[in-house]
């Protein structure tokens, strides 16, 4: 059994952590953290676990923390790296869910989180985990940095386009959607049934954060410089996102066979299932699931590559990566314990 | 391994059984039927199983079916019965979710569905599949009638009372509420999601069919008949079924702990929950979960006892507790296949 | 030109009685008062207004609100009370959208609002804002208590029924649904979307605060005192109100055509609406209008009378009703200003 | 009055002219024609209409329609064109909702439409209804065609980009997200609310009907030919519109102070609002309105213009802008009846 802690178990990415990790075979929940709600048992918060879950809400305490075999970071960024540096010294490996390990250039992280990173030194060893990229560095990482939401989906839909070239890599505008468990778990008038249903809206154009994050990991893949556009909007939905990718094909591009492509890239991914041509995914399919689906096409041939990707934000977009990430550091199945196909309708 | 056959996969319950068995270890799901899509991969109709089943809906076959181990029927009424008799011949144990096996009284019956039955004789063979009431006696079904959805929430929430005799059986008042998704898979303009969203609405005040399945099924618990006004709901949401049950205390039942009550009664339930005092259900702590969660108080004292269930109309209010009866008949553990915990948020 | 002044415009009630108001060939909007936006420009707040007002929110400050013609309170309980002795003074007029002078007992309003209540005296000079009771005396009321929202359908759903005694009094059971703006324009995580969304339950069963509001009035009503086990609840949508009353017909009820009853009852009001037999209402047909839709039925003919009614509870359960008020009070034609047909689809 | 007819009521369209119709002060509806509900009273069908309109559904009647002053045709395509000639020989001016005239190459009209269009020598002569482009064709049509929903908001994004010849007209990128009730009131089960809730999807990829119609009208602004690439998405809401616009900047288009040049061009426009720097609309501020709202960015000054405009796609992009076209062509006030602000929450 993996002995697994939990730092910030009360967010939406904890609860999910519990619902996947109760039923994980190989894994025993060890301790669930939280400040706020330290004392409260974990099935009074979310009654969804009542009888899947005997333990009740701790103060984080490194030492507990620094005996188990994993521990996962369910929160905000700037809290991670405050205990990350402990654990790895007590031979505890790290899935860090926030943003604190997933950019390299500490700048970069400083500028568009407006901290100091109180352990750069760390960023060079950190895995970004995302399987379809890093599968072999993330089996013996220390320190996983788990992709972001909107990351895991432009980059998987865009991957197999720079990975062969076939589009010009400073065309890429990515329009994504989100459902409004992305927001997380706080209270915020924004957030209101009243005020997010039955509506739809683009926010943060100007600049999110999760922008250098996709640019960093579009780079690598690319092994040039990207130049991404990237639009995020909140749609009255509880989980999902929608990543909408464009891109101009460049001449290479415009004689590929894009589905093959695609099929080729992806045909051993237990993750990633591109559907069949003239399909296009929608989030509801993966809902639950570990799943991204991804579709594509060259509208009226002009020119213009559409790749349209869906993953539940929640799992492949958070706690369900993070433990396949989990399963690959210690020698587990891929799937294990993430292969429930989603909940339609 | 558990052969399987599913009469009539399209609908949201067919969906929800496939979701539940593709992952349940005893079972191999042999065929699946619809005379409308006939040929079609079942994952060309529903995205969210691709990758875990790999057959195409057929024809119904009486042949192919009577060579299961267990045949599930997922078709509106007036379908199972035309079957039954050469499947129970064959050997077969047949799973009805529909309602033709429900009512013993074929008048009622006929009354209430406008139809002919055409197996009278097979309706005092049939178990009510409510494992609460009759486990024993599904243990040893050929012919299970799985309860409806209103049913399993209405009869969980009154049985402790009306066994205890502690309400008067005439003063019963059931205020249901469902989510769209038991309308079924139909195209109606009632149900598409800019009429029934943003809105609620009360349908079959003056009478729904789940009626007499209800009373006949509160009487055997009480041992006299009882009285009941059940007025249905619908509220803009998918699953979900959320049932506010009134009852007037007698005088027992007012000197009763009517708490501690509950919570003897569903003590060994695997999937019956009881709320804290002070609690009350909301159905998204259940949704795709095989859970009935129950809170209940006597508001300022008035004698009037209110209890409020909550279950998912698909899992525990059809398709999960068609497997849990299953697992019953066939000797396996009552929960396998159907432990997950509810998708929350 | 009526001048009038509103305090505490950020809430839903608030932004409500702004689109109305805007829209009232015979109002003038003077200003608008809050202490957490002051300053702020309204349409920054409420960016549907744009183009329609041209103020911004600033302190309360009872002069300038006591040269007002009228004053409307859209504020939480027990912050009218401290203001409207000194408005009374004044000669304003005050329409009062909170709980502070709905209940004459001031022992059961301090029982049920945990406050000690600052003007007392003016409890018994408060007139009750329900027209269809109330209509003369609110054509001359100085200081008028607004119903709130469950209590305006609930009323007037039995009303008919106690007016013409054909209802046991003692046995009235109100099962009642509310969209999740009627918790207000409040960060609370109950009410985010990805929590309060797909989902439904019962809330404050042991007791609401609207309890005694109702009971008073329909025990005036009745005149005698009524016994009433009234049950709220949540559902996924933002605005509307559905009550489901249930009562027992005693010898008289069972006799009446009740469809006639009603009928007759609000045959000259402009607001209450009587279905045809056979139909019942969802709230989205009042979406936005200040209309109350009944209908009603006797179930299999059991002795349970059932009505449903529903309202948009922003406007006949709060800000349309307030300026239906406001109408008769200032001599203008009833409907003037909230005649417009509720928003549909 | 303006005697007014109006062919097709029972859609979306329908019902929503109708809802503004019956508060127009000098319009009178003379007929609404319906051939499957002919004869059912219009307010049977619409509850919300009850006590605003007293007619029934009547087979069409070009004898009768022929007599008004105006007729709408909220009718799929391929029905108006049939009736047209006659009615305009008789002369009532037609105001169509639906796609018969809104294209002016013939042959592109019937690619995209797969029929033969039975009148094309009016092509030419239908005026295109969008009253920020056309305003004074539109005094004097006889024959209006009315932009679509999606033509309407993606034309008023990029109009004043491409009026001054700020961008690369090759370059465009329009992603838009629609509420369900644009897919019409219509049975289809994709349109579910348990289909469609929870849930996003891309949908016409490769190709939407509205393509051409949108291609046509930025040519004419631009004064070239424009390609854009347009990719249409279904949200899970009732109404809105959401344009999220890219289109790459030419030299003098990153020089010009953008958000300057969008307040001039729409300075006089009484439908179209553009919001402050650093805001963005969300399709809820317009519910129910007849506003166009605009925000606009460059992102991280990339070189990428980024537009968003949402709309009601029942009110600006369809009855709300026809009732504006009538205005205009009947000499009234441009808002008259449809100046309310939006139903917010």
């Amino acid at each position: 059994m993996i002995k697994v802690g939990i730092v910030g178990g009360t967010g939406y990415t904890g609860v999910e952590l519990l619902r996947l990790l109760v039923a994980h075979p190989n894994v025993e929940i060890v301790l669930i953290t939280s400040r706020a709600e330290s004392g409260r048992r974990v099935d009074d918060l979310f009654p969804s676990l009542r009888g899947h879950i005997d333990l009740s809400f701790s103060d984080p305490d490194n030492k507990v923390l620094g005996a188990c075999d994993a521990v996962f970071f369910a929160t905000p960024h700037n809290v991670a790296m405050r205990s990350v540096p402990a654990l790895l010294a007590a031979g505890t490996r790290v899935i860090d869910l926030s943003a604190d390990f997933r950019i390299r250039d500490v700048k970069l992280w400083e500028h568009w989180y407006g901290e100091t990173h109180v352990c750069p030194e760390l960023l060079s060893q950190a895995v970004y985990g995302l399987p379809e990229r890093n599968r072999e560095d993330i089996r013996t990482a220390q320190l996983l940095a788990c992709p972001g939401c909107y990351p895991t989906a432009v980059q998987l839909g865009y991957m197999p386009l720079l990975a062969a070239g076939l589009i010009d890599p400073q065309s890429l505008i990515a329009n994504a959607v989100s459902g409004v468990s992305g927001a997380g778990r706080q209270a915020k008038i924004d957030n209101l049934l009243a005020e997010a249903s039955d509506s739809f809206k683009a926010y943060a154009v100007s600049g999110h954060r999760h922008l250098p994050e996709i640019e960093q990991g579009l780079s690598d893949i690319a092994g040039s410089e990207v130049s991404l556009t990237f639009v995020p909007h909140l749609a009255p939905m509880i989980r999902g996102i929608h990543a909408t990718l464009y891109a101009s094909l460049n001449e290479a591009g415009r004689a590929a066979n894009l589905q093959s492509v695609f099929e080729d890239f992806y045909q051993d991914e237990p993750f990633v299932d591109v559907l069949p041509v003239g399909q296009y995914p929608q989030t509801r399919s993966v809902r639950g699931a570990n799943t991204c689906q991804l579709g594509l096409t060259v509208p009226e041939n002009k020119g213009t590559v559409v790749v349209t990707a869906v993953e539940d934000n929640l799992v492949k977009g958070a706690a369900g990566q993070a433990i396949q990430c989990m399963n690959l550091m210690f020698g587990q199945e891929e799937s294990l314990g993430i292969s429930q196909p989603g909940l339609l309708p």
